[in-house]
C-alpha cells in the first residue's frame, strides 16, 4: 500500500462522508490517540474541519499544549483499534506505565512530516492540522476548528482527489460509528441523478 | 412504515455515523430544502448538533428568520432527491414560480408537530431543532449549533435507541456524500472488540 499526498484543495473530501476518525496528538515527548465519531468539514479552501474533543481527555491536554493534531482515517480492518483507543484513557495507569497507547497496544505509527503528529499505520488517510484559536466554541461545544496543512491517502481507495469505494475489499472501507462499538461500513456507492420537475 | 418518537437523549445517535442530511426550513409561508453533507453531533444531553449552511443559500435566509430548522435523514432510495435539492437553489426562478422545491419536484412532507418545519416523507429520521445563537461561528465557519427539540425515526432501521442496519434492505440505508453526487451507502456493520495489551 502506498500513501500518496492529497492536494490541500481536496483534503476536506477525505472526511466529507462523515467517517469515524482517530485523533492523534503529541507534545513534549508524550503521544496519544483517541477515536472521534464527531467531525465534519467546514470549508474546502482553505481546508478546515471541526472536531469534537471532550474536556476530560488526555488528547485535549496535548492538543491545547501543542496547537496541533492529526486525523487518521481507520478502515474496517481497524475496527478493534478504533473501539479500543476510544474506550480507554491515555491517563490510565497501566497504559501510562507502558509508554502510552501506541506502545501499550503495539500500534504502529510514523511522525508526520509537517507537524510531527503520529500518523497511524494501516489507516487509509492522514491529515495534519493546526488548531484555529476559537476558545468559545472549544469551551461551550468542545468543538475545535482546525486547518489542514498536509494530507495523504491510500491510493487503493482515494485517487485523483476522489474516493473510489465501489470495488474495494471490505477491509479497506471507511467506518462510521453507530454507537456502543458497532460501526457501519461504507458500502458500495450510489449516484444521485437530477430529478425532473414534477408533472403534478 | 412508521415513524416513532425517539427519546431526546438518543437523538444525537441519529447522526452519530455522519450521514448526509436534508436541512428543511420554513418562514412566513415559504419553505425550502437543501442537502448537507457537513453535520455532526456536539453533545448527547442536551442533544446538540452542528451543521454547516453556506451564507449564499435560501435555506440560511429562512433559518435566520425563523430560528428553526429540521434535519431529515434520506435513505438510499432518496439519492436522486438528495442530490437534486443540493444542486439547485430555492431562489431559482423556475422553482420559485412553481412554489418552491417541494412543489416543483413533488416532494411530500408534513409540518413538524413542534416547530412546523417540513419533515420529508420517505426519510428514515427527522429532527426538529432550534438555532443556538452563535453569530461568530455562523459568520466565520458557516456553522450553526442547534438543539434538537423533537426526533423521530423509522422503526425498521432504528429501534430502542439504536440503529439496526445489519439486515435491512439497501434502499432503507443511510447515505454519505463522497462528492459530485456519489454517495456511499451505510453497509452491514462490524463490531469493535477491545484489544489486549501488546505482547511486545
Amino acid at each position: 500500500m502506498s500513501m500518496l499526498p492529497v492536494k490541500l484543495s481536496h483534503a476536506s473530501r477525505l472526511v466529507n462522508h462523515g467517517p469515524t476518525v482517530l485523533v492523534s496528538s503529541a507534545h513534549a515527548g508524550r503521544r496519544n490517540l483517541m477515536s472521534a465519531a464527531w467531525s465534519m468539514p467546514v470549508e474546502f479552501t482553505p481546508p478546515r474541519i471541526a472536531v469534537v474533543i471532550d474536556k476530560s481527555t488526555f488528547t485535549r491536554e496535548l492538543i491545547e499544549a501543542s496547537g496541533y493534531l492529526a486525523l487518521c482515517l481507520p478502515c474496517r480492518a481497524q475496527a478493534d483499534l478504533t473501539w479500543t483507543v476510544g474506550s480507554v484513557s491515555g491517563r490510565d495507569e497501566a497504559i501510562e506505565t507502558t509508554g502510552g497507547k501506541f506502545a501499550h497496544y503495539g500500534i504502529g505509527y510514523r511522525d508526520g512530516p509537517l507537524l510531527g503528529m503520529p500518523l497511524v499505520e494501516g489507516c487509509i488517510a492522514w491529515l495534519e492540522a493546526r488548531v484555529l484559536p476559537e476558545p468559545h466554541a472549544q469551551q461551550a461545544y468542545d468543538t475545535f476548528f482546525v486547518e489542514v496543512v498536509g494530507a495523504w491517502a491510500d491510493e487503493r481507495v482515494f485517487q485523483n482527489g476522489r474516493w473510489q469505494l465501489q470495488d474495494v475489499p471490505d477491509d479497506l472501507r471507511p467506518i462510521h460509528h453507530l454507537g456502543s462499538g458497532v460501526f457501519s461500513v461504507s458500502g458500495p456507492t450510489v449516484s444521485g441523478r437530477m430529478m425532473d420537475a414534477s408533472a403534478g
